[in-house]
């Protein structure tokens, strides 16, 4: 090491522990530890333009390790992003730029979200293989239009965590190219040592996967590390796991020891490692002028190189207009022009809204080629493969669909990695019951607000015989407790279809609960208040007789045939009921007042039905309402005599709604 | 194979066929090409007594790829289990003991609940911990009261699933004994062959992480499973792979296809399999005279082995006569007199829950050898360390504490194994946000009414400067929502050692919800209903001035001092406020009507606060209530303020109050 880049790392050393110390909370260790790794990749190999965040070709940096933010936030302030001194003097600060753990939108050059450990792990997998499909899509005989690099760093944490497995598998299965993942392997976690539950050879592990590995011994050697990365791209066509050998807390008192993991180092200690690197003990968040005017040059560098590549699009423009002009739209997050023509519209019928969901898909697909995903090895059932368009490879014909093995939280890690690229509209499906695997990957698609799209099917135990263990029952109510997270669950093809339409207008992230079992398709000549009122979350899909309703029927996706059923023979008895197919609680809650009042007028009693818990339904079922839920698990057994089983039957709304008015039940109903 | 093997195997192939094919539902293709060695393990291996199914020391058997479950059934009804051939013709039918998946409590000899992928994989590693700790417990020099074996079957979904990499990785760092998995490598998934999303080297990876691994080219080579299977066993101290290279759907029209996964044959390809395989097409549901008669003598030799080990018991209850009653009261799930005795009562101050639970566990694990666990790399944070009970070990002393390393879908897994095992209390932690990882896991504690118990502390936006990728929101509601799973959120230190009192006098699962910021404590000697009232979930903590509420004020958690404090803000204003603390909503709801109206007063308006999603908070804060919530993420920032920020504070209870009572909000207030 020179005593230049000795400089330059103790100064993003100590940015970060006096970020940490400043906040009095936070995690000096892998700051100290990792600082030569990350100068060496953004100092000799990034290929970003920091005065211009979102160039589409820049490399993208994953700091799977979130929890080492300070590190990160000190390099973005070197390399020249938009993040000044005051912000890291605000570290974990209420409001800052400069939060415990990266947020993308809240830091330029802030990728990704990260923190929950392993995400980023497959996020990295995901921008990978966004590059490689944008790549094969956009790239024409000396126009590079799409050619950047993903590097990421993790920790022991990522190592562990079984997202990182699922996700290194299948990008050994898919021979991720351009894709060089650091490894911050310092022997410490939070408990102690590693080897309190960490022994595995990981080189071997990820040999096995198909990755290739090496290993750097020595964490601070700067011109090992920088050679091994040299190699890795020098090798791009299969992923690389560059594991480095580091100390936890570098310097500190505290050196490998679990106590320099996620604590400020204190003061003392904190001289005490200036002293001995060899660093001015004040002031604090020092950066010397001549790293300043080092990293200076790089910023320069940066822009001449996202100059020459605007330069080379342009004449791209003129080769190749209209894949310019695509690159650019779905670069921008645009919809084409006609995008959502010919979309189907069911007559009535029976179709599952899988199925639906599927020829929705079709359609969409031949319009968009930035809609791209797969299933967690559950396609054929899911109903979600794109036909006719070939399956992803990095090493053949490049087609759009994924398979993601069954590796749910991977699969939605890999989609918010697609979506967070940008130019992509990535779904991934499962079936409901399976969402809870990918939770945390789900919700990291609603902190950042990504487009990831998710379509659950077999979403209630109306898919019958695999019994409870695949029934969902708590799913929807979980789903929707996520705060900026959509679930809508369609009561029928056509407002499947609906759903996607308006999925695909929106930004933010989106799941489908469909059904396996057919449902009597809705008719939109008969209700053509349907595609607007999907939008509107809920709506009046049947008004009661004489348009005075004494009851309200709320139901969602397969129980709004019971309610519309329940209806006509609550008519017969003299009961004037109103249907209201209520697909989205979240957007109804965006409506205005009236728009609210007018579907659920208060004072009307009301019934929902959803099989499904119970639970967060008081909010529509009202005071005096009554709810049809399942607060149990399900049970195995064909899907139609499940749910009768369990009490999704159109007896059961009636006698609900004759309840609520107070009148006896039906004589002979159960 | 001699011919008795192959009708023996061919009786349990075509059980299973016609099974599916009664049902017209199912998966036949695991049980064609995994039957040799399903048949081997159960005839010539598995140490157990069918006629007894809970002898403590049979060894257990799991089924991790669940969807197999019509081999499970037809071989527990070969062996002898309760479990007639008239259940085997009801397969997947309401209400039969032979469900679409294995299900612990329903079917004999069914040990887990398996069926979503890899869970059985992490609890057969649980089951075995849970044998090694009893045996260095109680074995003593001439009796061998604990010395069963955990076999285990998977197949490619279970190598794939991350829990199932979790759960390997650790149990090749502990080197767990008596542990052989059987891998039905039969290079197909639903969606087509295993090549299309898993092509890495299984062998090496878990030799990576230090399982021993052995692989069998021919599945039908009864021979060669023997002595696999036999040389594993030889060989105990680490676990065992034994890839076993197969055939789906094996003898059928669709072998080695993903149509011979999950659809019936159908008749035809029924009877050509039949054929194929030398098998008369009627009737179905054959077990000839002879294999019925060979399985009865493993029925007799089981039960030999069982009276055996009883015959030994007897003997070590009068050399041994305290561990031997201890024994039988740990595997009854029977507590100690005096199990409780001690637990600390917090005199007024300032405590975290995290560290009154601690407090808590420290005690009652000195009492109670039947707790141990650990948590997912996070004990520091939260102090669930058994203090000075020593580290969990296969190959040394062997302790209490697991340390599970950062797999949190794995740890709980484990814990359900150790908790099926019987004769454990087990326990997992990590932080609120983290269940998001666990939550497959926690679906089946629920689904098997285990008795797992989970710490999880840092449970809101008050942890503070980790921000919003640590700090709980919509946990809290996604956990309640879960059937027959029970969370408790004490609101101090008193609370939070009631619940865990509560908690092991319980049989089914329990999560905690605990604080890493200090709360107020709750004297009892001030509130002598906390002990009474958290039993009952939730409780009159502060009656109104005059014993006549106006409002009532329901909080949970950190937020109960909110509505205490404004309850003194409301009586110098002249509002009669009553603190109700909820900490467990379920149990409050299997209250006598009485007893709920007691406490929640009908008419009375009412504010709740949770510093959590307000999602299912209209239920209890009722019609006209306000609800004091977060419908966002939170935020990076020291707790007190992000908390202020996000509007918990005193101020916002007081104008909630005085809003639901119809008066103006307190001037000045924010």
């Amino acid at each position: 090491m020179t005593s230049d880049d000795d400089r330059r790392i103790n100064t993003i050393r100590f940015l970060a522990v006096d970020m940490v110390e400043k906040a009095n909370s936070g995690h000096p260790g892998l700051p100290l530890g990792a600082a030569p790794m990350a100068y060496v990749l953004f100092d000799r190999f990034l290929r970003h333009d920091p005065r211009d965040p979102t160039w589409s070709d820049r490399d993208r940096f994953v700091l799977s390790a979130g929890h080492g933010s300070a590190l990160l936030y000190a390099l973005l302030h070197l390399t020249g992003y938009d993040l000044p001194l005051e912000q890291l003097e605000r570290f974990r600060q209420y409001g800052s730029a400069t939060p415990g753990h990266p947020e993308r939108g809240r830091t330029p050059g802030v990728e990704v979200t990260t923190g929950p450990l392993g995400q980023g792990f497959a996020m990295a997998i995901g921008l990978a293989i966004a590059e490689h499909y944008l790549e094969t899509r956009f790239n024409q005989p000396g126009f590079p239009v799409v050619g950047h690099t993903t590097f990421g760093l993790c920790s022991d944490g990522d190592i562990m965590e079984g997202i990182a497995s699922e996700a290194a598998s299948l990008a050994g299965h898919l021979g991720v190219s351009r894709l060089v993942m650091l490894y911050d392997d310092n022997l410490v976690s939070l408990e102690g040592p590693t080897s309190l539950a960490l022994s595995e050879n990981v080189d071997e592990r990820f040999h096995a996967y198909g990755w290739n590995t090496t290993f750097v011994p020595d964490g601070n050697d700067v011109a090992a590390i920088d050679a091994a990365i040299r190699g890795a791209l020098a090798q791009p066509d299969r992923p690389w796991l560059i594991r480095i050998r580091t100390h936890i807390g570098y310097g500190s008192p505290k050196q490998d020891t679990y106590q320099a993991h996620g604590e400020p180092l204190g003061p003392e200690a904190t001289r005490a490692t200036k002293q001995k690197l060899g660093w001015p003990l004040e002031p604090p968040f020092l950066v010397p002028e001549d790293v300043r005017a080092h990293f200076a040059q790089g910023i320069a560098q940066g822009a001449r190189r996202s100059a020459e590549w605007r330069a080379m699009f342009e004449r791209y423009r003129s080769s190749h207009p209209d894949l310019a002009t695509e690159f650019e739209r779905m670069m921008t997050g645009q919809l084409p022009p006609g995008w959502d023509a010919g979309l189907p519209v069911f007559p009535e019928g029976s179709v599952a809204t899988r199925d639906a969901g599927s020829k929705a898909m079709q359609l969409l697909a031949s319009h968009l080629p930035e809609l791209l995903g797969g299933s967690g090895d559950l396609s054929p059932s899911t109903k979600t493969y794109l036909e006719g368009l070939g399956d992803f490879s990095f090493h053949g014909p490049c087609g759009r669909n994924l398979h993601f093995g069954v590796r749910e939280n991977a699969m939605v890690g890999i989609v918010n990695g697609l979506a967070a690229h940008g130019g992509l509209r990535p779904y991934g499906a499962s079936f409901l019951v399976f969402s809870d695997y990918a939770r945390p990957a789900i919700r990291l698609a609603a902190l950042m607000q990504v487009p990831t799209t998710l379509v659950f099917t077999h979403d209630s135990i109306g898919l019958g015989e695999d019994g409870p263990t695949h029934q969902p029952v708590e799913h929807l109510a979980a789903l929707r407790a996520i705060p900026e997270f959509t679930v809508v669950r369609p009561a029928d093809a056509n407002e499947t279809v609906v759903a996607w339409q308006l999925a695909l207008g929106r930004r933010g992230p989106i799941a489908f609960a469909l059904t396996r079992q057919k449902l009597p398709v809705l008719d939109v000549g008969k209700y053509p208040g349907l595609r607007e009122g999907v939008r509107k979350g809920a709506y009046v899909l049947e008004e009661a007789p004489e348009g005075r309703p004494e009851v309200i029927l709320i139901g969602t996706g397969s129980e709004v045939q019971l309610c519309l059923a329940a209806r006509t023979r609550l008519a017969a008895e003299g009961v004037r009921a109103r249907v209201v197919s209520m697909p989205c609680g979240r957007w109804f809650d965006e409506q205005s007042p009236q728009y609210r009042d007018g579907v659920l007028p208060p004072g009307v009693p009301r019934v929902a039905i959803e099989a499904a818990s119970p639970f967060g339904w008081e909010r529509y079922a009202g005071p005096g309402g009554k709810i049809i839920g399942l607060d149990r698990f399900g049970a195995s057994g064909p899907g139609a005599k499940v749910l009768e089983a369990l009490g999704f039957t159109t007896d059961r709304v009636v006698d609900a709604a004759l309840s609520v008015l107070g009148r006896p039940p039906k004589k002979g109903a159960p």
